[in-house]
């Protein structure tokens, strides 16, 4: 096993992830590095460097067995960790977050929604409540979480994630197009869709 | 100008600019690298690098000035260049995307949103209507759209991605955790949440 995955490897191993799952729904027993490659319109030797680094060697002329594969991908990866973590923000990217398919499969757990608004507390997504945001810090004990998904709107982004930092948040994934301002100790990943999408556009539009 | 920027720079870029903004809207005049990089927790030489990537100067001792490194930026990630694009699927991920903070800004025009839900069609999301998707060929050729956003469930995103292809989408922002089946005409854009969220976990919880 390797000591530090590189983030575009880390990215790239859960699309070969996606494909194998996707095998194994069509019940074909081995993949070959060319059709990974071909799906993601990437290179070939890109597909077997990564799998390398998962110590892994295909067959020759048959490929990679793919529930193998499969598997090993999962662990290295470390699906099987449970990540607890909490949406805040119960607006509509907060909740197409909780009903994401399949968020289980990948070992996070989302324990509970906040929001403001006294109209959606109490309801239920996908078996997961929201509550008012004042009961996080309460919460944050009680589920023992320490990661927050940040989909708040912009306006209350920075005020929410000092009330995170004060309620024992160590992690924050930030969906809200804000830069925001942590103590060291509190560790931000930023989702940045903009970002996401001007690497996409602007090299290749 | 440089010709092609790596995809981590136009992150950084991205997130400098949404500190611009705020600076700006504080009424702030300069900024320095170190200002920067301590808000992104980064180190102040990758500031420095990457803006010296827009052949940009600060000023000795009080650093960049706020609404010109702004500009730069905007200028660089062609921000002016108008991206037209169909939001396909109006489910809460489409309607929050639909309704995302400031998406104009940077060039990002949707110019109608899709669904075959019946309850949905007509509605109108941030001025932009829901239109059923049988007319995207159509809609495609009206609005001169080469991008599509796709947001559908899971089960009908290889359906749904050849139809778009078909009707002339070139270019795909895959919101679902599908890897796409497309020919290689068309470029697929996987945002792959769940891939960015581990690049997080995996190394740093």
């Amino acid at each position: 096993m390797v000591e530090i995955l590189s983030d575009k490897v880390i990215n790239r191993l859960t699309l070969y992830h996606s494909i194998l799952a996707d095998y194994i729904e069509k019940d074909i027993e081995y993949i070959s590095s060319p059709q990974i490659a071909d799906l993601l319109h990437i290179d070939n030797t890109q597909v077997r460097k990564d799998i390398a680094l998962l110590n892994y060697k295909g067959k020759c002329k048959v490929g990679y067995k793919v529930k193998e594969l499969k598997i090993l991908i999962e662990e290295t990866l470390k699906f099987k960790t449970v990540k607890r973590a909490f949406i805040v923000g119960a607006g509509n990217l907060g909740m197409a977050l909780a009903k994401y398919d399949n968020f289980e499969a990948y070992g996070f757990k989302i324990s509970a929604l906040f929001d403001n608004a006294p109209s959606k507390i109490g309801l239920k997504v996908n078996g997961v409540e929201v509550y008012h945001l004042n009961e996080i810090p309460h919460m944050v004990g009680k589920y023992d979480v320490k990661i927050a998904i940040l989909t708040v709107p912009r306006t209350f982004a920075q005020e929410v994630t000092d009330f995170l930092v004060q309620s024992g948040i160590e992690y924050i994934w930030n969906f809200t197009p804000c830069v925001l301002s942590v103590p060291n100790k509190v560790q931000v990943w930023n989702e940045n869709l903009i970002g996401n999408f001007l690497q996409f556009t602007v090299n290749h539009i």
